[in-house]
């Protein structure tokens, strides 16, 4: 039983990591740290845990941290994050970091898209990119998860097999992508407020996503046996849901391409991964909701490539993917505690 | 033509409030106050007014408004109209105040119910209820309309034919409200973050809503004939939609009674009051919704007599009924600008 | 491992039950029916489960049936699932009916209720009332269950303190209850459309539902020593989400009622049962969706004694009290399999 | 005052349609047909309506109508639409058609994609596109207008400036397209109902939606002095809303362009058209909602052009631009009864 820290208690993602960790047979929760003041019973904080968790917030602090949780799970701002997890490396805590502050290997393009210079270096050394789809072999032996952005997660997997396969044009990749609301996370906000944001459909950050250079460096990466950066024209959309993301992205292939043929590259591709369905149908974002699943599906219109792609903000594309790294850094099969 | 001013421009009764006003043929909007700094347009506050009006918010300042204005809408919060109702009326600014300082007769049970001491004693005693089904009379002479709470027109026309009638005990009638989200205001809280919301219903302020001693006071006043106080239990709930409020009413009747009686009752008591609209089926909020109606309808079960009632509470319980006030004190028929 | 048949695979209360039962460590889901006449696979019906259920769907046969299963959870409309509970008990089968079909034990009330003469006496007699809480004896040797329905279990867990402890009048108790959409079922309907109960909130069935005999039958037995029969007045609402149930229930106290006092007797009451949570605050159905729970809290409003309780219609409601059933026949702990 | 008919009265589109021309000076809606037996009063089909008009539906009959009518919207199923004009246009009546029978000039492109035969070469070759903002000039004398489809209109208004001028590449333009629910009609379906399409986002239709061949026809012959055809690769997505449509759109430039010469191309391409606001925020559909307007904007991303425009598909989509056709056809100003 592998003791567990929950950083940053209250939000949305942290209390779909604890009702999670509390079915896993290897993990117990054993510190939750908040910043409000007051000490609040997780309970307190998130009400349908009530009668689950007997377990008070506290402030963060490394040293006491360290005596009961050998992993710490940091659902954090960015830049609070990168302020913090020298403390716990040097204690010997593992850390799954769900902010963004460890996912851009270049400290330039941190603060580019950020606004804020990357203090830690050698945490951003360290750093291994959380999703196991493409980095399985790297995350057991990692002291410090970069967890994905939950855009990113659904982008990636949706484009990896092209990519990996040099299949479509590198560049002018549009990633269409909407979001359920629970991706702006708890912080109250006036677009984020019911009476706006239900009944309504919109564009934000159109071009100034975060996510984007997060989407470009990963695929490149993929795609590194054929040289050319990958470059993608990002849109989110906000949807009038809770949860779930979906993207609809359209490539130019390089060649002729046959849908049929696809799917059974994707299907290939992702066999050994388990939380990866490719469905011939057209997916709803309510299929993949409340579980670990991505679904992908791809179709060919007029002689571009349309990748269809959705699953579950704050568990595929947070808390659940968090787990996957969990469970493949202590030595559990993948799937524990993810059979949603 | 009507010079009109808004005071405190950016909540959604005002943003109503402009659209209909903006379609009046007898107003004209020439001052929009708010406390913003930046004196913000119109349609920058309310982009769905974009193309539609031509006007820049100015900080408060009543020698200003009178200018221009013959009659303000007061859409500020509670507390902050009693500060501003004397400075408009000495400068013979006729007032329609949407907040609740007025519409509590007695200073005391307003200082029970909001917590703060009535500071204008004079205004208070000026004050006619804005309701128009019941009080039709009175408000063509007024200079200061207490604007009626969204749940207290839905609870107060469901009830107000029985309690004239003395059908039903005037104690024990429970009012079970439910109410869209924009009933709560613009200003983001948690509990109108959309995530907490959305999919979601609950129950707040049990037994403590202060629309409660609006209801008493009001339905006291229709029965005052038969004498003894009327005294609601009243619960408001949440629902996961914008706007509409419906009331499920609950009174034990004196006698014996008869559906069908009580529907011509019904029918007959707001036979001059074209936007009730008495219906034999069960009604619903979207039938209502965006229009100046109050939807109603009686049955009997078991004995008890059940009123359901509803209403857009954005007008009919905020802009709308503001709007039938101010054709009633400006000699134009109650109906003008309001054939939503 | 116990071999389960799911008879009416097609809807919401089967798909929450299939989904319960795969992570079930006593239970194999090994027959699915369906009236479908081209056997599609579960994962069709319900693409939310590709991946986790390789079964397909076969026409109902009892024979088949019982030579794969000890237990069958019936999810048929009514008059269905009586046309084929005898067949199943005559090859002892375990039944376990989520239709109203054995919920009622005068086959009168069924008729005058449901409109169809009650076909199937000796199951009627051999029926148990499945609710867990009040009936936790007789449920493990029967042999055939009936299910409760949602509402019903909602009204019946909320009232059920103060009626065995004869704390209210037993008549004029209104049960004001709202319901997801999913409660309505999976068949589209003018009333279940999108557009129509979007944005909507509305009452149907008033004073006609079928659930009203079923709670004042249950009430009345849970306070029997007291002998008046129990009465409810049960007004049903549809409120714009998919899933939950809130019951707002006035009751009016024989005597004087604090409110610290009743939050006791309702903690006393249920400390032997895992899936109610007696609760301080207001509840929300967010809190309970997705879960086993029923939540529950108590207050003292005017004098009169407001319940309120809410739980997920589909869970709590259906499939999770289904399988509390299915713990407690067949020796596993109440809660196995529950803790979602 | 001109005498107006509604056949098919009990739709979507129909019930805005008469909710719009109930406040329009110049027109009196003398019939509405239904195919319903019973010949519904039009409040009893759409109960938003109650009090507002007093008529009966009754079956479509050519002679009938044409006594009391000078025009009839049609909004029927398309293949119904092209049974009745012909009877229609002999009795001198005009024509606009909601329904997708007139929108393609070529019949073998209707037969392609609508599965059917165009049975009516006659009308087809009579019939004025009615967009009025590209086909102003045309629409006053028609006797028969094609009523845009509504993610047609979305598409046509975001794209017309640039393909006009010749900006973009006019193959590869890609439309990934948003709609709320009632854009799908008011017959229930699965995919309609409101536990599968609540809280989900998905795709559908992709690659084969009907209202491509349209987009391609109208941009084809708005850019008809370059020649070639327009090609767009369309993909519908359902959202969970009432209303509302949401384009995002993305072209490829010919040339270097800049975000603020773009904007001002379209307010400038715009300028005559009252309907269209060309906004420099990102819209929302709440925005446009229950209004005539047409909301776009426009982006420069990693050298693609990306346009983002909006409307409602039951007012702007559907009867509202009816009613500007309505209007030219009839001699009012565009703008008439539209200032919702």
């Amino acid at each position: 039983m592998t003791g567990v820290a929950i950083v940053g208690a209250s939000g949305y993602a942290s209390r779909e990591l604890i009702r999670i960790l509390l079915n896993h047979p290897g993990a117990e929760i054993r510190v939750a740290t908040s910043r409000q003041d007051d000490s609040p019973r997780v309970d307190a904080l998130h009400p349908s845990l009530a009668g689950r968790i007997d377990l008070a917030c506290e402030p963060f602090d490394a040293d006491r941290l360290a005596e009961r949780a050998r992993v710490a799970f940091l659902a954090l701002p960015h830049t609070a994050s990168m302020a913090v997890v020298a403390s716990l490396r040097e204690r010997n805590v593992r850390v799954i970091d769900l902010s963004a502050d460890y996912r851009l290997t270049d400290a330039q393009i941190y603060a580019d898209w950020y606004g804020h210079t990357h203090t830690d270096a050698v945490g951003l050394k360290e750093a291994v990119y959380g999703l196991p789809e493409l980095y399985r072999e790297s995350i057991p032996p990692a002291g410090l998860i970069a967890n994905p952005g939950c855009y990113t997660s659904t982008s990636i997997l949706a484009l990896a097999p092209l990519i990996r396969e040099n299949l479509v044009e590198r560049t002018g990749i549009v990633i269409d992508a909407k979001s359920g609301v629970s991706g702006a996370g708890r912080s109250p906000k006036l677009s984020t407020h019911f009476p706006e944001c239900n009944e309504s459909f919109s564009a934000y950050n159109v071009g100034k996503h975060r996510h984007t250079p997060e989407i470009d460096q990963v695929l490149t990466d993929v795609g590194c046996a054929q040289g050319d950066p990958v470059e993608v024209i990002f849109t989110p959309h906000l949807v009038p849901m809770d949860r779930g993301i979906f993207a609809t992205i359209y490539a130019t292939p390089r060649g002729p391409v046959v849908e049929h043929d696809l799917l059974d590259l994707y299907r290939s591709f992702y066999k050994q991964s388990p939380f990866v369905r490719v469905v011939s149908h057209l997916p709803a974002t309510k299929e993949s909701a409340f579980t670990n699943y991505c679904d992908i599906t791809v179709r060919v219109v007029r002689g571009k490539v349309v990748v269809l792609a959705c699953l579950d903000n704050l568990i595929k594309g947070a808390s659940g993917v968090a787990v996957q790294n969990f469970n493949l850094m202590f030595g559990h099969p993948e799937t524990t505690g993810l059979a949603l």
